[in-house]
């Protein structure tokens, strides 16, 4: 069952250890196939050097197993929620990655501070609000999702691929698996530069990319009018 | 004599070189055999790439060799008093790990900024006293191991599985020498983490991880409920 | 056409990931023919692992491009803009490396604080003005090129080649592709030297390298006096 | 001529390559032969990919080239004086490495904060005082050993086998070229700790390590009574 999908969410989380954005077995990529509603994801808690393809594990929107003897990922729930809430998406990361976590871990939205940022993310990548008690106890990683996409209520997801969630770390999405962690992987390095930028300028207010500037970089490469790359997107 | 135990010992402390915790021949990892009382450590001084599973030293819970040609890691004192100690751990890890050591050499405890943090250590992974002129100059190394035991008198070592000594650097341990070894790589992972969240937030106070997001973290991966990973924690 | 200078910034660019400067498809290195005024550029958003030599796109000074099958890279008007305003110059690079980034992302000139700095960069390395809404807008690629060159009315492009656009990242050049790399990790280098140097005296002033001392450096690897190295320069 | 010593200097240029102590051609070892008070230092500017052995350049302790088809490295003139002034030095060793030169810059001695310094260096690392524009104007890498041994005239130089060359990088040296390079190692690891200890103490004055802390681990090192490593030291 989605033979080729398993492969392409197993080489997305082997890809993961490549661009060096996990330790051990953190991290986790799933993709979706859309027209049976099945989700493929990382089993829980697998070693990347012993994991298969055959591993991946199928369930359904409703978060039941449909293949795999594996349990899945224990973040299977909030990658559920993204998928419901997200109708255009295809893959998505979640990792730890230090720069990343370091903003999520300090509660703030992170800041388009120039073009390599504007060039992926379209505004600020938002920091969710804290769950409550509540929400934490029970049905935790449901609840991520949920403030995930509560967090989007007033952002647009398809023009900014990716959260923090507060005092945890990232999650990001796009049309497929690969995408969603070359998301990660921006995230992590405009991170590193935000971070840096701040103590360049430590006494000085950060100084945020001009409004023009971030729409020219990021519609040059995406939308109808994308002139960036080798093919036109539509 | 520990043939196995010494394969295991010498692996870790490979490892170390592997996950770029350790400089030259710094760093040691240990491993107890229970049943015998007998310990299995580093020798001093030997670079990693001469060194062989055999040449790891044996030694007994009162520090006299039992088997090996070569001295064994003059932090072997310390080791001691951890075992003697900490009834439940099986391995020793010892580095000077730079994102740790610097906490350790700033005399702060490392406090649980978020989830990557309370996935493994639970509350803040203390910061032991300095030890006195008098406990320096006379059996140091033993003191360096008494001084982590008196921290742990008002910690669960357990639920804490590491300590940095104060101007000095971290020890961390489990249940063997790989799961020492773990905590180490973790250690480091999450003091890098958290000198990143204080940059970020230099002149607000540091947010600790909500109770229940600590409690939630550290549960769902260790104890009696915990649901991550493939085999059930007894 | 040009075969020789093809596989030049063919290699050229490949080097940018060797030198851990670009992510994915980032950074582009260019070198012109001054005889026929042609330039050789990577083509646009192609990988590094897919790019041969031949697919280096071969433009004119117009910008039209002369042979290739592919778009050449969308940063192309802006090496013209350096090419035309720069004549001693072969080769033009651009990258969004971390911290030459952080600087440009702090509208910050990168001041000369010491030695490394002033062997390649004479003076410091100018942060340009930030663009206006319509050069943005209109013709913008060019435009960073206009504010480039228009930097370098009151500086010397010879005795420093390189740039930092505002919020964007650097640019640098040199008598071919191989010698601005080489300036394009030269400034990485030292915009990473100059932020540690600040985070060690976050309180003082920073000190700038003494004005003898920038002159010597710069000297004895420049000009008709030079002594470093195994050749001559005149 | 001194066959063993080229090869021995050689292999110790390499490893600043295999250290991340050095980009491109920057960084120069050298090693004496006291008998005969000959040097063997790298060529100038040559790349690190296309040396050998026998490229290595004899030198006496005038500066005249005794023997070697290539110049000798520009900074010659002070290794020399380091060979003149601290008799009891086999090799000499300078580096641009980014956090000792981040130091250097700032002009601030490095000071002892925990015992990753202490195993090496007894006491702060000094900064040496900045060279006059004579100095620099006339004579200028023989001037920058003199301003170093000046230094360590209250300072000892066998306890403490490195410098801060003011706004420019460490020198380090040792019994022989493996030790300088290992001495330059380990002081870019404590430049590292020390920098990132003052980020998590920004506010609070920096905690120097205890002076019977920094005896007990410099002199469990060296020295007669030293005790660690598998050979008694005398």
């Amino acid at each position: 069952m989605l033979e080729s999908l398993k492969e392409a969410v197993f080489e997305a989380n082997l890809s993961l250890v490549r661009h060096g954005l996990v330790l051990f077995t953190w991290g986790n990529v799933s993709a979706i196939d859309r027209e049976s509603g099945r989700i493929v994801i990382k089993p829980s808690g697998l070693s990347y050097a012993d994991m298969k393809a055959e591993d991946m594990v199928v369930v359904d929107l409703s978060g039941q197993v449909v293949e795999g003897r594996l349990n899945p990922s224990s973040d299977t729930p909030t990658h559920i929620e993204l998928y419901k809430a997200f109708p255009k998406i295809g893959g998505v990361t979640h990792t730890h990655s230090t720069y990343a976590a370091a903003w999520a871990q300090a509660g703030r939205d992170l800041p388009c501070l120039g073009t390599t940022h504007a060039d992926y993310f379209y505004g600020a990548v938002p920091c969710a609000r804290p769950l409550t008690k509540t929400e934490i106890e029970r049905a935790y990683e449901t609840n991520t999702g949920l403030v995930i996409t509560e967090t989007f209520k007033k952002n647009d997801y398809a023009a900014c691929p990716g959260v923090l969630v507060h005092a945890h770390g990232p999650f990001t999405w796009g049309r497929d698996a690969d995408e969603a962690v070359y998301h990660a992987v921006v995230l992590e390095e405009i991170a590193k530069m935000a971070t840096l930028t701040k103590q360049i300028r430590p006494q000085g207010a950060l100084i945020y990319a001009d409004q023009a500037l971030q729409d020219k970089h990021y519609f040059r490469k995406h939308g109808k009018n994308a002139y960036y790359g080798q093919e036109k997107k539509s």
